[in-house]
């Protein structure tokens, strides 16, 4: 039931319960890590698979064996185990060279040195069999306006995941690219700050077809925005290629806490959209459920697997409380009061054109829009109140 | 200098200078204001044209005879006083048929009504020659996830905008559309909540071209979001077809404050981006600066002209320190040092492609990642003193 | 169970059921609610009490005539029915004449109208037995720094409450004052904007035993202020007179939606605060449990009660999800795991002074700072796991 | 004019000019900044002072002879640069230890040893003539409401506060405390996380007079609120005893910008409070002026010195402009139209009693509310104009 298997599709970065503590004011809590260990321990709680950037298998500036024994190591464990690799992703943000970004540093000798890094980690990537390649731009952007030529990074940004998309195609590889928006931190203002700025990058590519998004419960929370929402908004666009799930508990900083101890009303729509797709819908996505979360530096080890049995369980309640919310017919009779349904049926009749819309009187002249006043209520309040106590395990 | 003139373009909304100071604590502190009154004001002060909704001019439930009494007071005040308009909107939001939106509402017959109401003020547009017609769907979210299927609410703005297309095209009006953002208020979400969400949902219409964004200033900056860098965006996409400018201080309730009274640092980035285009470039935004603000609830009849002058000559303000800021040997230098010009230089070289970016070794093997640390500074805290010396008129 | 009755103490604003949906882009979606139907209901439904604003029983101006006549019917319904009045407040902020505030406008002439009609209403709450009196001071602020001058405005919040206080001691009236603060909204900024401000200004008074709080959780959220922390503050100073109870989405704009449709998590620790006091304790507030919310605009008057009494049942609920949390043993291990009791022992032992521990070298010297690297996690993650399971109803 | 000199006060933390670039995403960007090459270049650039936490000046867990060595060489160059240490204060939130904070841990020893490492530096500052020990608690928080017992951990709080108070009294040592609040980061909630919060904590010491307040101008921006007005809430308690300086755009991670980069608006006025102490008033505020700021980390050792000026000179141009506002004979019209200096005037009259107040009838029922309505302005906008301009240098 709550109990998470492979099938579930959890998947965890190796920089989450790899996270050592460090933050603006202090350093590790914890010491590192081993990959092989890290596997281990994700298989025994029940994960499907292992995310990571290339800095966080090998470290920065690794020479080409060390690097190799660390990829053989992983390769080992991934084949012991079963777990897989759905998602690879570059470290383009923690040496001092990216200090300006990557993609669009300033600097173009850096630029060139961050496509090749993200060349190699791709090779990688499709070596071990991931299907996206997850792109955060964290240090794209600038904390001064005057510093940066927005559309200029945008043009470079744009030059820059163009090569890549060719690159995919004319090796016949079998990936795809997520980029994943945040509005700030460690930048003071990041390019392509929310689900919809990158949406709409997107369609400027010369391949939008091989770009998508990972968006980031936290990111997006972090510029007070529905997460849900913005799903939704993405499934739309058909650019739901990867989630980050985790929990923020408002606007501030970054806090990468466990799925569902931030705005858990949020989580159990998202879960609901994810799972049931909406109003008596089917599931709306297919891939993995990635959790982006940090252990809170006060745990040790213990915490740390406390921590990410945490995300699955609340995610495995969280879908039992979703299914049972669609199966409640007082919640179909309130969607229904509420005209939720309704809403999927077009505005025009079918063949009505705009002329017979204008000469329908009912429409417009005859149409008695008093009537809304003091009545014609929707019912939402209700409806929440029943989402309520279904997410509080009360009906 | 600071005088402002029609050729600044500077246009008002009726209902900025004509807020009567209603807000959620409390009724009106000033009298309505009549819309002769307004625009003879408006001419006086410099003035180059005028914005309403519908219901700003005829009360919602007018008669057509009253309707068309208030239109002719218009036609002829703005004959005599040569002021022009540019824009026209669409009241969705006030009156209770619009509970739940108008586009979008769960309700059919609202979304029939709305159309209708849309397409004769949109009539009323091009009769008085406006070149755009804003669409700020306010109304169009939810304060409850259950309550609205996002996508399917999506599908029915889509609907209503293709429709409102294809109408102007078979028409030949020589108009286009402008959707403005905004994330919550009066909704607890607001459907297209960022200037990246619109720019993304304008990708799928039948008729992209036709449709582009208003941002305001205030309704970025309520999701903490970079103004200056969303506008930078939307040129980009070649989408800034009207903007609202006013004034916000920070994350809250809307505030619709004087242009300048808010963030000031990026009212001068704005203002420079519009006018200068960016690094070294000439204006990147040629219509109206319309000004989409409220005169304090504290001010009376003289408050409101103060404040309407005040949105004028802070602009044209900003303008010259943007202008100085430009000219300035020592500006120039910093945004060299800074390579703020070498993001303008494509990453790869002319006819180079991925193999010879990954055949050159300087470029990665031999590229000296280390050299970063410690050296190499951008000097972006210089230029943005720079650029605040030159804001606060000190060089 | 969670059905509500009086013993629960659940009181309601007048003005919330009352709310007619009037917000900043919209007016009325609903007609005036009587009090006497209103009283009816809130009796109907299991409620406690009523309080109200004078201009919400009697329209500011009214005659004298005319509000006894509406104190009249009032105290019919409050006998006929059983409901009390707890608490009343004065609306010092929704007539024009309070445009730059009550206590604090910069006009004297309004500051004496304001205390004459606090005074009247003081009046109007002792006669109908209120225990409490709220002071909201919504307006007292100002959106431009320049316009107001702090530390005299916050004097002559003193002068009146300093008046005020002595007013009752002298009558001998059985009533004490609860300031509500808020942050900003309709204000720019208002004063004493959160609960700490509110607090240290209390201590300046001349009886500031007579003074306390009446905290809104929307309010401190507005501030992304931990809202169960400031209860506890508010606690800790023993001011914590009165409660105002809503749900709030984040910042933004005061949503003022039903208790537990915001923050989940911190509705839960705040009844658990109120009704268990804390780790192993007893309740720490016997007042009213007083609702400030609105139904929202989209609702008619059916809606309306639907939400009266989701906010009562949502309450009871976490009153029951957080009495199983304290029960449950493996909470009260984790909480002992966490340390969570030992922060209560005094970091000096009985009797040891600070020569004492400076000469304890096994503190300092001694001590293995080292040893909490990689170790003696605190378990905060399993022990918020256990809480959020509690609070999904899954153990 | 705008060269800094000793006479000014500007002091820098030891931190902050040394601050390597760490941040959550990234490692350090530059090497360590020695202390006395530090105070070399801080004398050179005019600043009058030094600040610094135990740890920045020699590392966590140093010997005897290390520390005393780095004491030394501090000593020295204060000396022989004429350098002052005004404020000292202890790190308790870097190490792992302190991983629940200092005074307030969850652990006992931990508590012991933060109190032991806070006396010690105590008695170091003291050594160095420091007048004022700051007390930022960064870490004296919980990211989950059950994990901390916030009236326990205030009692906490308040017993170490106490015993330091006891210890400079019994020493007679000439040293006050000033506590730094915080609302959140590195923690998910602070304690005392603004400054009204700790302003009534310090009510209930035993010694209140020792302890007063630094505020941070980010930090109360952290949480939406006004610094200025925050500062003079302060100033009327008495408790502004220090002051940290820097810039923050908006409610999002901690930044630590230059004074002035941030809300330029609010640093103006807060300039005209500390300098002109309000409307016609003297200095409000003799102390350092401290930055407590970050050199962004995209600089080398240029951009950190040509930051650490910015500062200094962005504070004396703002002292100009606002020295400029407030002998302007068109502001001074524009206060006293706005009524501002009205407020300075009891509400009451001199002698004046509640009864004399009641039986004044053109205060109540004489009194003509209705002038209020679309009269009687206050002329806010005009103000705000005026000082838009004073700060832009354009009067």
């Amino acid at each position: 039931m709550v109990t998470p298997t492979p099938a579930d599709k959890f998947t965890f970065g190796l920089w989450t319960i790899g996270y050592n503590g460090t933050d603006p004011f202090g350093g590790p809590t914890r010491p590192p890590l081993d990959v092989v260990h890290a596997v281990e321990k994700l298989a025994e709680i029940g994960a499907y698979g292992l995310t990571f950037h290339d800095d966080d298998l090998f470290a920065f500036g690794s020479t080409d064996a060390e690097r190799q024994k660390q990829i053989d190591r992983l390769k080992a464990v991934l084949d012991s185990t079963g777990l897989t690799v759905p998602m690879v992703t570059t470290n383009l943000f923690s040496p001092p060279v990216f200090k300006d970004g990557g993609f669009t540093s300033n600097d173009r000798a850096v630029r060139r040195f961050a496509l090749r890094k993200v060349l190699r980690q791709l090779e990688l990537g499709v070596e071990l069999g991931a299907k996206t390649f997850v792109m955060w731009g964290g240090r794209e952007g600038a904390e001064y306006d005057a510093a940066k030529d927005v559309r200029t990074a945008l043009e470079r940004y744009r030059e820059a995941v163009n090569l890549l998309g060719q690159y995919v195609i004319d090796k016949g590889y079998d990936i795809r690219f997520a980029i994943e928006p945040k509005p700030n931190e460690p930048r003071g203002d990041i390019l392509l700050p929310t689900v919809g700025h990158a949406l709409a990058f997107i369609e400027t590519l010369e391949h939008p077809e091989l770009v998508g998004l990972n968006p980031e419960v936290g990111h997006e929370q972090m510029a007070g925005l529905n997460f849900a929402a913005g799903i939704a908004q993405a499934l739309y666009h058909g650019k739901l290629f990867h989630i980050d799930l985790n929990g923020q508990r408002g606007i501030k900083y970054d806090q990468d806490l466990v799925f569902g101890h931030g705005d858990l009303h949020n989580a159990f729509a998202l879960v609901d959209l994810l799972e049931n797709g909406g109003p008596n819908g089917g599931p709306s996505y297919e891939g993995p459920r990635h959790f982006d979360y940090k252990p809170s530096r006060t745990e040790d080890e213990t915490g740390v697997w406390d921590s990410a049995a945490a995300n699955m369980r609340t995610y495995l309640l969280l879908k039992e409380r979703a299914a049972a919310f669609r199966a409640d017919p007082e919640v179909q009779e309130a969607l229904e009061a509420a005209r939720v349904f309704e809403l999927a049926q077009p505005t025009l009749g079918e063949g009505e054109s705009y002329d017979d819309l204008l000469a329908d009187r009912s429409a417009y002249e005859d149409f008695d829009a008093d009537a809304y006043f003091g009545a014609k209520g929707f019912g939402f309040v209700r409806l929440q109140q029943l989402a309520t106590e279904h997410l509080l395990g009360a009906r």
